[in-house]
């Protein structure tokens, strides 16, 4: 049974996602449908193109996405079907797919073309909709685009690195659900400029000499549990997506606080990772 | 297979919803649950209205929708099923049927009279699922309830317009997840006052003299991107519902706000459209 | 087809619940996979058990029920599988289990013990799933765990009683969408003690003498509608999982207020029932 998912900004409340739910069974009685997330945030690309690369490939391939977020068709917004990593997207040209694209090369790219008879405000309905359930039929990109050449990039993808390979600055990029705040700086990037030095993570003022590998690591079980200071303290994590993450032990925004709320850190805020200088033998 | 949608005010945290999909696994176990939305705000009849009004028709013919927004049952809120459009309704005749009945009559409306030794204060679970289960099966309105005629209609449903039929006074009747405010003027209704004639949109003291199609008509595109300043505009549409819509260009409640948040606009708020007068062709 | 249900604090926004679905997906092609709740605050173990516990009853019997929260493994909170009243519960032995557990003993309780090459960040997905899996394929706890003998239990789970047994003090546990507030005082517990009393149950300086059946049941439906003030006002009821609750008629966090706003009950507020003392009887 072929699976399509949803990744949208519709919201939970308004009618938009059954909507879409609705038009897909009327097309395909015998089909799959997997929310990933109707709640991210209002036209922010970036978010979006965050959840659906963490999501995706947990899914079985073959497995249709279809993004609808900003995805008003315009002089400036076309429509995309994409196949990549044997998955295939639907969406506009609008950035989502940029980080999906810079680490896995696409293997088909088209422009969505079908759109001659439809003038439509609603596009996940009266397009995405149509060119998924085309392809879980099993239908070729051909036949509902045209191929293209580039895939639209969103800016602050990749941090910056300073010419002496020093110092990497990079951005927070999205805010989990716990209030952690997650960068764009992957473990495998920071591993090839590490090189073993010894670093320090800043963010404001906030400075941290160890990434963990996991939340709990911060908590010295050997101590007394009473005695302990664990909950509300900050530490470094590459997150289960293997992104830098500056998180709190056990978080909560609505009670004890988060790394977003108590450390006063929000989207696009630096986060630095200084290293040692290494050190000449001294060999002489 | 057949199809069981989910539209309630029970919110995404609570057990409810999930104890409802249980209860139809348990009765069926070869159905398909959809949730439409769980996000009604407490008791909104109007809200809901409006939601399944705009989601259920995409679905295929034979659905069966329960709807479970102020439904515990007492002398003034009865329980029916309803068929209509060759689709299956079951809630309170509380006013939520009263949008969908006021576009298309019912072919069958009973009274819902299972609840014989069902005293319940989650009429849901208790009766709604097993009254979805034996539509579900194949099984006739007529035994689960006694034929009516009456659905319980809602306030505010249809627009007010002058004798000279100069002006529509609608009113604001939901708020969508970008804070863009829906009207309860439908653009059939506008077109069969309008005749042509110039107009004019009035809200607070926001004039709109057009109606768009699409939300990024409001953008210049041969402008450079830089020099443009569309996004935070307000705009006036009929949405993919067909109601006439006052939106902001890619808005967002808590970023740039929305024509809800920038324009002070709230549920039951007055819209009023203007018809210039006919002006008498200056024959002599 | 086998069923696994979702419990987790992940949140409606991140691309944690996708990412399981999509890896559920993945090993098994013939599975339903049902969400009860994504929204349970973050690492609130109480609100957990409490909706896991009135969740997975209605559910078919052989149901896994995965329960994702605060589920990090560490020296002090290890993973169990736990079979119990015909259902299965995949989770962290954190006190999730234990409202449950207090009720119905389990049949098969195992530490799960896979994770010798397993270290993770993300164990619903990397653990959870793989157990969750292999149960829905017919495999044995013994398989992936050892059994051992304690769930972990959670404080304030049952209400304190004096020893005149004139007195119940109970305390709030959950507060739903509507904010009616939820104590942890069941209708099993309170009949046995009040064998036939009055009682006045109180909550801050709020009193009342009865508990009704449904939350309607305060309206006074033979009094014209205007001059009837039903909402907004207080009552105690024993809800639909037969804990007692106070809530507001037709309350609404929102707009009207609800019995946590109104009366400003919070989790871990006192609730108490006071029992008149039985009068001798004056036979002499």
């Amino acid at each position: 049974m072929p699976i399509i998912t949803l990744t949208t900004d519709f919201g939970e409340k308004d009618h938009f996602a059954g909507a879409i739910k609705g038009a897909i069974y009327s097309e395909l009685s015998d089909v799959r449908i997997v929310d990933i997330s109707h709640s991210v945030s209002p036209f922010n690309i970036a978010e979006a193109a965050y959840i659906i690369q963490n999501a995706y490939s947990s899914f079985p391939k073959g497995t249709i996405h279809v993004i609808g977020i900003d995805s008003e068709i315009n002089p400036e917004n076309k429509h995309i079907a994409v196949e990549l990593d044997e998955h295939y997207f639907v969406c506009a040209n609008n950035g989502i797919m940029s980080m999906i694209a810079n680490e896995i090369a696409y293997t088909k790219l088209v422009e969505i073309n079908i759109h001659d008879k439809i003038e439509t405000s609603f596009p996940v309905l009266d397009v995405f909709v149509k060119v998924a359930c085309h392809i879980a039929r099993g239908g070729t990109l051909d036949v509902i685009g045209k191929t293209i050449n580039n895939i639209k990039p969103i800016k602050n993808l990749v941090p910056y690195v300073n010419e002496e390979q020093t110092q990497i600055i990079g951005s927070i990029i999205y805010i989990d659900n716990y209030g952690n705040v997650v960068t764009n700086i992957k473990k495998s990037f920071f591993e090839t400029l590490q090189k073993g030095r010894p670093y320090e993570v800043s963010a404001r003022n906030y400075k941290f000499k160890k990434i963990n590998t996991k939340y709990s690591d911060i908590v010295k079980f050997d101590t007394p549990e009473d005695k302990r200071n664990d909950e509300g303290r900050g530490l470094v994590v590459f997150n289960s997506s293997n992104y830098l993450e500056i998180a709190i032990y056990k978080s909560n925004n609505q009670s004890v606080g988060s790394a977003s709320s108590l450390m006063g850190l929000g989207l696009r805020d630096t986060v630095t990772i200084n290293f040692e200088k290494e050190t000449v033998p001294n060999n002489f």
